[in-house]
């Protein structure tokens, strides 16, 4: 398939075009997915809060991994609600620069929902990239609902982004963000208060750290100015190395394949058509969806 | 089936039996379910936000309906979270009245989650009810998340209860409970700005009403005192009358049906055997899990 050599030789057309049959399940997408060879490459997870500052830090990821030489792909997954439109394209603005060179892929994914949900391809999506030049790929997203959980499966790092003004929210945070992290980047660290938030937050994390034997990182970062980003892009490569993350890795991809059995299993079985037959057995006046089901299962 | 002869034969423990094989898909709940007649009886479907008075009200028509020479059944399902267990316990105290009556049938169900969602089986659960002499089957749930839509495509007629203080509220009141309502109780209307109250939500229901010719009833209650109750109930049996959700049904017996094809064809794939699957593979660092699922599948 020309596609498929396309992606593996390094093509961007090729995995922009890969992505785009995948996330639609357009014609030729399922002989893309069983090409894949399962390249080891580490995913990066950038999570936290709205207006942490995830897009700004984000930004001087890249150009940080790329003066490293390295290659890198970034999905930014953003909710699909439109109120957020606005503020998203704003913070994109800054990413736009990096469209144009070569050692950086940027793709726009939408979530399941607004509520959170990566995006019901995501694995899919960062399995096809991992068969392309990159190197590191980063998947940036809002934490918020499920997508947290998701992504400490996906990721094999995860950053939670913070502010200083998280002070007293911290308290009563949702254990799902504090029990994903990695490394905690407090960003916008230039601002009052910043040296207070991450003692307290050292303090908060204590017990954690004494169950196991991974320290959790904390770097106090300025996205704007690229502050801190050095250190830590250090705390990632290094949390890369130590990760072994198999047990959440495990559950997230079981329940991709139970996802894919199901599909393939209830190709078919179409939910409009059942709706027309029903509506008609309904006028019958007697109708058992048991058995109905019963029957239509066979 | 001893059971199912009880069931029909309107021997109450046999229903109460019946519900928890099937609630619980113990052995013979397939045949319990095959052995519908799927008898047609009226569903009453009784929500709004908490604190309006649902179950003070309910309890109230379950008198008025006794009181009629009819036999009803009620279920109530209650948030599975924690947090309100104190309330919920309150509010079915009045109701415990019942239990020795033989014309009422009370039983309790979890909801699928604190953000709603009714209970799984509900539809399962409310046609075995229907098998049984009861004549008229109540279920009553908070509105919230889900379940209000899932409620009016299993109800004949919904009741949306309010109270006067919701006044404010209600401009900015979720579209879904809105539009779900075939008669709105205006509970606790010995409070002050009830008369309002009810001007406003007859003013906001107008356009509403100009498009159907399906009046919806508006009627002032006290729950405590019995008062309008007797109104509340003849609009309930209006709207039974004039009442054909067939389409919203049709959707809700749809996504059962189909359901339950999916729970038969996905019936010998384990999530924790394929995860323990994956497991293994991961360490041979060659996994590409699509075609484990198409291997899987067949």
């Amino acid at each position: 398939m020309e596609i498929v050599k396309g992606l593996k030789n390094g093509n961007v057309k090729a995995l922009s075009r890969a992505i785009t049959l995948v996330e639609n399940e357009l014609a030729g997408y399922q002989s893309i997915l069983l090409s894949l060879e399962n390249h080891r490459k580490p995913v990066i997870g950038i999570t936290g809060p709205p207006g942490a500052g995830k897009s700004t830090l984000t930004d001087a990821l890249i150009g940080e991994i790329v003066a490293a030489g390295k290659k890198v792909a970034v999905i930014c997954v953003d909710p699909s609600s439109p109120f957020n439109k606005g503020a998203l394209l704003g913070d994109r603005i800054r990413m736009s620069r990096w469209y144009d060179n070569e050692n950086v892929f940027i793709r726009s994914l939408a979530s399941r929902g607004s509520m959170g949900g990566l995006n019901s391809k995501i694995i899919e999506i960062t399995d096809v990239i991992k068969e392309s030049i990159f190197d590191i790929i980063i998947v940036e997203t809002v934490g918020v609902g499920q997508s947290e959980i998701e992504i400490a499966g996906l990721a094999d790092v995860t950053v939670v982004v913070l502010v200083p003004e998280a002070g007293d929210e911290i308290q009563t945070m949702k254990a799902g963000l504090m029990e994903i992290a990695d490394v905690f980047a407090v960003n916008k660290s230039d601002r009052p208060g910043a040296d207070l938030f991450v003692r307290n937050l050292r303090l908060m994390l204590a017990p954690a750290f004494s169950k196991t034997n991974d320290e959790i990182k904390i770097i106090s970062t300025v996205g704007q100015t690229g502050a801190g980003i050095n250190d830590l892009y250090d705390a990632i490569q290094h949390s890369v190395q130590i990760k072994k993350q198999t047990d959440k890795k495990a559950w997230l991809l079981a329940d991709k394949v139970y996802q894919l059995i199901q599909n393939k299993m209830m190709k078919g079985f179409d939910r409009e058509l059942i709706k027309t037959e029903i509506e008609k057995e309904l006028m019958n006046n007697n109708l058992n969806i048991y058995k109905f089901a019963l029957a239509y299962g066979k």
